[in-house]
């Protein structure tokens, strides 16, 4: 059943294969007037783009946005904008010894248990891939929050083991890591360095910021905000964990700890990590996101063939030594995607004044 | 907007308010010709309820679940089931001088945000006592499950900060927190009293386990089972931090440590949680949650009050020390919920045998 | 799967069973701070209510109505409202000797179909009992229509082939017919009175007229105004037509004939029903439903029993010669009801005012 | 809000406006392993193609369409499928006098309303050349019922006031009107005629057919197989009323001229138009709409501007004289889309065999 769209009224449908001719997504429920440019979008493709670092993949995508739909004149008309990025550099024939094998940590058992039919060239939909086109809507997304002055930021708290210690923001953009921390960006350089040699990869921890959010959004019970932040970044193959706020540190917390005191001048803390009862407070929005260790490895591994031999794999092809740092752009997506449809879903219902009648 | 309803095709809707005339979860989608008593919710309903265990609050709810509709002759006829549980020992009074006070950890700032009224009593929408609705739900849905063989339980991994270190299924019914390690539950217990006494509180982590998950459930790119995990057990007023399988351990591991091998006889270990590329691939499928201590502690607070100036507040009350063992059975529902929408959504796109035309 | 809920912002689900326990109905997305309380509700009750003329079924139902949640001191609170109606009269024994043939007109077959099981008491879910919590629903919806000054009333424009020939809004509530034009209705009565003798049953023509309605309503291209009307009318059991604005009779016009001309002051006419590509264009929003006779008629039908044997049936019970006027409010609860939920999603997408960053 | 997405399960989002890049759909929810090819979709395009009779415009589209994603080797993979038509002989400029002038029966003055922009070329995303990009996906929805044996088409039943009085199925593919009696035909056509000299255009009604349909389908309250019918033949631009079975003249029978007999050879007649309480009965599953005249007359017409001004307009472009016969496949795809969506929801609830566990 349907599972490729995001949002109730911020609707945001992605399609596309790895190694089909295009991939792409469809925002409907966009709202009319907001100036939008391919430019804008551009922007965050950059960030995600493969080929950007030596810890990524050697995958030579340009990446460009087109728009088909929705946009007359630099502003949106309120109908759907399709955005579309066609497949330039795919090579399927390396993918050709993958075709009756199912690697392990990759979608491919699954898919073909689901679907009794796999399109095995690079992962199709269930590759990296598909998160271009959630960039591209989160960038559309991300025009809408700046309307209203929400920012959404992302960096790498941790990678193969090694934390970021201190937080300086202007670090974020002068390192490929986007970590904040200067001197364990080195570290965790020389981390993928080391594991490069091995043909093995690393995971690390993201954690995402959004500033400037009113209190207000979520919609309890079952669509509090932190819920549906936890849906939208355990939706990207990666992540196998999100925290909100403490986190996992709040279950060793006493009341008396873990408990944000009010003053009148706000917020003494932000244990909640800026959500309260499933709604926002108005401090900032804070999540982290467990990136599990890309699965595609240079060293030969055991699984099974289609008729559930024992074989062994050499994977091969052109992969990132880690998900991050281009899995940054791709949270920094999933949240604004979820606060600009939050911020509609509230507009929604915002008490309407008494026309006295 | 609308935010009260789980679920594509078994679809939970719940309602009420903790000091209202009754709380209640409307399911719609439930298949017909499913055998369904009052005693097949209540079991579930009894390891949820308040009072029945030192570490629990002592509001006295006999929680009797009534089914209001969708059953015939002791089946479900296919038509929507409503389950309803009257309040019948709320204490408002107890509430009152809450009226203008924000608590601390509490949606009460919030939800007055975001509603500009809020009902104070017990929390209103915003009280664990929601979650009776949930088990109810969740114990029609466990019903469901049964059917195709699939069970779901959880328990009690780490409280107050001590962890579980062995697993032994048959000793989790044995201890009132329903921890599978009989000498940690020991050492939980004491815990408890310790802070009682401070009159603080505690959180923990419940790991969730269901066996007999067929592969092939869940729905890329955005309903993956993962992510939808996520979001229902992040929908847990306690719940600050979700895990699959491996979880945030993932992202310190290598990709050669973390892949699951597979083999003629299945995958050789479980780091995925059962889930890969966000379907399920048949083995055990495995989540956890991080749950933050009570709030309302039997200490004096700062907060504010509706003028925004700064107060002390007292709690009082009838409050648990910790959200664990209750949140057990929460816990289960909302897995049980997931999967029996992903078990009916799947059902709905299999694959239609050609009638030969 | 789930069909019981209406509405995307504004989402309504009713529930419940002709002789079950009790109806009702969850509304979720209702704003909060609108001013309810039952006696807002009982007033549409009253119209729909069964006794209450020549021409309806002798069930005698209170249809009091019960808000079990969502409210606080007389004011929403944007939580879900749930509102419910006890069955008190109900003869489930009547039903006795049908429980093994399917009613002809009924929905006794294709509910076994669909079902593989039936309740059989009274039509169960497909009783136009179910019609009540749509009506109670609908009371809230025009709560919050009334708030922009927005009007929903229907009337009887045909019954048993006499057409109202006279408008006179006034008339509407001096005769149970909801006729505005008396000496039709009139004739409508005779007509009424000749078939009941012959143990049969007549349908007719309700016009159903929204005033106040903004302009901008509508979600194109699948959620037009008039394509969610046209549903949302069709959706009431005894409806098999639904026409807006000229509807049929434009089929038989001219371009130049249908269309309305835009002058300064407003629109010349209102052919299009006072909906314009599918959004509405300020004017009167004007639909059409054509209501089939009552199928529980006093007359010796052939049908089949379970066992597909031919039969003769003989309804009996307790039954209405038209669902005129019955179905009046029914009518008007689901326009309400529409146009509440477009409302909302019209203010939703609202432009977004730049916050000058 | 989001208004363009059809069906619950089978969920088919389309975009582009008339004189854009493009226009599309996405379906997301199609089962894998389902053969199918362009050319599978090109058959009914061609008959929605302008240009294709006496009737129908001159602007030529070529209307070819791309398969972009969700096949592979032939068969859907069950990942969403996009279908591409590029717009290739758009006129933007004829459109450039209507820049600031809202024309009669279009949706240009409420589409102003509604987003306070809109794009005037050709009348944006409310041009009937959307109706493209649901005949595409329709197309897809009419392979998936092909497997089942379900069958749709669609035909003139009265053009101009000019009914059909006659049925022969084989004479609809003769003449292009697709018109089921060859001599109502001929004047229909002769009507065409004469009141392209006046520069007028022409309404008719259109009668929708849909064998082979199981029983059951359908889901009760709100997504009847009725309601949901209405809701989608409504949505199509030209649509002013919607009819099942009998429809109107419903109500003018009595009970016992309109009960469908039940009988063990199935039903004696259809006025239900096979569809009991919302659900389908086994028998054809009739349905009707009222087509309106084409708004885009060769006359000079009464209107204001953007600044409320009474100016005249004179539309020139390329028309048709009816949106008979090109909307028949439209209303086919309508319909199939529905019968598709409402397929894959009673296969989600089906009964499932107890494990016997």
């Amino acid at each position: 059943m349907a599972g490729n769209t995001f949002g109730q009224i911020f609707r945001v449908t992605t399609w596309g294969e790895s190694h089909g001719i295009a991939i792409g997504a469809t925002i409907d429920g966009c709202p009319a007037g907001i100036p939008l440019t391919p430019a804008d979008i551009q922007q965050d493709m950059e960030r995600r783009r493969p080929g950007k670092g030596g810890a990524t993949s050697p995958r030579q995508e340009p990446d460009k946005v087109e728009i088909l739909s929705g946009i007359f004149e630099g502003l949106t008309t309120g109908t759907p904008l399709t955005l579309i990025i066609y497949n330039k550099d795919a090579h399927s024939k390396s993918y050709d010894h993958l075709k009756d094998i199912f690697r392990p940590g990759h979608g491919d058992f699954s898919y073909f248990c689901k679907y009794g039919i796999r399109d095995h060239r690079g992962g199709g939909r269930a590759s990296a891939r598909e998160t271009a086109a959630r960039v591209a809507a989160g960038a559309v997304a991300r025009k809408l929050l700046q309307f209203e002055g929400i920012k959404v930021m992302a960096y790498t708290l941790a990678l193969g083991g090694i934390m970021a210690e201190n937080f300086q923001a202007e670090e974020i953009a002068e390192n490929r890591l986007c970590c904040p921390d200067k001197a364990a960006a080195e570290k965790m350089e020389a981390r993928i360095a080391e594991v490069r040699k091995e043909g093995d990869t690393l995971g690390g921890i993201v954690e995402i910021i959004a500033t400037g959010c009113p209190a207000g959004l979520g919609e309890p019970v079952f669509n509090k905000l932190d819920a549906d932040l936890a849906g939208a970044l355990m939706s990207i193959g990666a992540v196998k964990g999100v925290e909100i706020g403490a986190g996992f540190a709040a279950s060793l917390m006493k009341g008396s700890e873990n408990n944000d005191a009010l003053t009148p001048e706000g917020f003494s803390s932000n244990n909640c990590g800026g959500i309260l009862a499933g709604i926002s407070n108005g401090d900032a929005v804070v999540s982290r996101v467990a990136v599990k260790p890309i699965p595609s490895i240079g060293k030969p591994q055991k699984t099974v063939n289609l008729n559930n031999e024992p074989v062994e794999v050499m994977i091969g092809g052109r992969h990132d030594i880690s998900a991050i740092p281009r899995i940054i752009p791709v949270c920094e997506a999933m949240v604004c995607l979820t606060l600009a449809d939050h911020f509609l879903r509230q507009q929604a219902c915002e008490l309407i004044p008494d026309s006295g009648e």
